[in-house]
């Protein structure tokens, strides 16, 4: 990403928009073809996710939530490892280049990289006849070698969550008219529609996760497919408590109407949560740090040995059938 | 980035085509959400760029030479910088995810990935209804403080270009059929072609440029263009004398028969060489130092005082008027 005014259209858009983002010392102002990241004591956790207009968000969500949705989704990434955000670049593929779509878009941009301390450093933008998308790279950093991963899970961990599960996708579901939404009042509906838009990145409880955690990611497709992921890598399975997941009042009063039920809540996307393992000698510490950060945590489960699949295990016991496990691009 | 078999389509293309790329030990075998850069004394210098397709590609062209353009785009910005290769992260927004696409794209970036020394250490694949997309982002470590900048041109400077300028314009237009090439033979017409869909990135010579230069980057956008933006940078002018600019054997025979001019060629993009300026006390060891590296360089200007916009004279010394100076989306 490079700017100079005048030079073209693309150039003084990125003067215009951007460079106000630009405000760490290694983005050099957007002049020059590349950032720096300067060395420090520091590993430094790469994360990359993008989202596409009509699958990430839809076709006439407001530009600011776009922008914060970009951006936090791999913020969220940044959370899951234990990492403290350390800055991104952007990759914009626009049909048009409109003031009243880029300004709000960078404004909100601007706000979310000062208020998560993840500046903007770079980018490069491009022009579709498609779909818009951006792409975002995010950085991180971790003191050496405490980069969390999916495969520390241990036979006994328990299963955490952050937060509540399935009100985004019950978000889109109401955006797209899927789903009839009657029972809920406007701000119940708001809420989920505001779920889906901007996930709410768990940064607050990086520390949390890589002083107690086993393993760790974020929830971005559905908790049973990211969950099986967790445990593939681990080389383990899980029970899952189906009536210890943590719902909002709005997804429960969708569930008690009888609009969704668990296995859609549990198999959908988009969270931005944080799912993790944490071993049973840590739990007071955890639970007690998890406070301190203000962040609400949920054991919902325990690692158990075994190749197959996590069971969600409902009130009787049993094993609930999904469907699918989580959103898949192909 | 993250895959597991039997999970999703998503999952399995990414375990099938692009984990064996991944042998980096920071890419943890993309079975995680993020990749590590281990700390080291070195400064990281981070660049994006993303190639679109009818933009930077045409649809027919095969997907081995756009895998290698995407890269090797990337990798041009970290040579131009004075940076070694580090690794990449890779964005892919396809249409649909068939074997005879995808096979021959991973597999020549994966041999460029190899021979470049820059594994594959994560990335994220989404779909979309609109033109392909691929945007790469790439790392490179250089010593700390010791990336060149744009802004270093000091009056008196040479002005350097590595091999030869214009053939990726020219390929392009014989491509679209912009341009009669009746006059070229079989293996030039492949050359420029070749030229356009597959840069050389100068990556042997960024040891050269980290120790001689005094500002540097890569041309993508045209000649013009691209020492337009480094002279602002620099807050210097430059004259640049036409007839030092290097061709080719087959731009000048295109240029001989007069389908093409000298303005085309110094605005056209997608030449991926380096343009640096090198201080008058450094040229000897500088152009020694290309030698050993085995680089072509040629000096066909000088950086003078000024904020007028570089001047491209004539055999008579007269400035040529330059319709645009360089490529821009919007």
């Amino acid at each position: 990403m490079a700017a100079r005014d005048g030079v073209s259209g693309e150039d003084s858009l990125i003067a215009h928009y951007f460079r106000p983002l630009a405000t760490d010392p290694g983005a050099f102002g957007l002049i020059d073809d590349a950032a720096l990241l300067k060395h420090s004591d520091n590993d430094i956790v790469v994360t990359t996710d993008a989202i596409v207009e009509g699958v990430h968000f839809l076709p006439d969500d407001p530009p600011d939530t776009i922008a914060r949705k970009a951006l936090r989704v791999n913020l969220s990434d940044i959370a899951a490892k234990g990492a403290e955000p350390a800055g991104f670049v952007l990759t914009l593929a626009l049909r048009e280049a409109k003031d009243e779509w880029l300004a709000p878009f960078a404004r909100a941009l601007g706000e979310d990289a000062a208020s998560f301390g993840c500046p903007l450093l770079g980018g490069d933008t491009v022009s579709t006849s498609g779909p818009l998308m951006i792409s975002v790279t995010a950085f991180g950093r971790v003191p050496p070698g405490k980069m969390i991963h999916r495969d520390g899970a241990k036979v006994g961990d328990s299963i955490v969550v952050t937060g509540t599960i399935g009100d985004a996708a019950l978000g889109l579901r109401l955006l797209k008219g899927d789903v009839e939404g009657n029972m809920l009042d406007a701000s119940s509906r708001d809420f989920l529609i505001r779920r889906y838009r901007v996930p709410q990145p768990r940064n607050a409880f990086a520390a949390t996760i890589r002083d107690h955690a086993s393993a760790a990611m974020d929830i971005s497709d559905g908790l049973a497919g990211d969950l099986a992921k967790l445990c593939a890598a681990s080389g383990k399975s899980a029970h899952i408590d189906l009536g210890a997941v943590p719902l909002s009042k709005s997804a429960r009063a969708m569930l008690h109407a009888g609009v969704t039920d668990l296995a859609t809540l549990v198999s959908g996307g988009d969270d931005y949560e944080v799912l993790c393992t944490i071993p049973e000698n840590r739990w007071d510490s955890f639970e007690a740090a998890s406070r301190t950060a203000g962040v609400p945590v949920t054991s919902i489960g325990r690692i158990v040995g075994g190749n197959t699949l996590p069971r969600f295990l409902d009130a009787s016991g049993l094993p609930i059938a999904l469907k699918r496990l989580s959103y898949s691009h192909f």
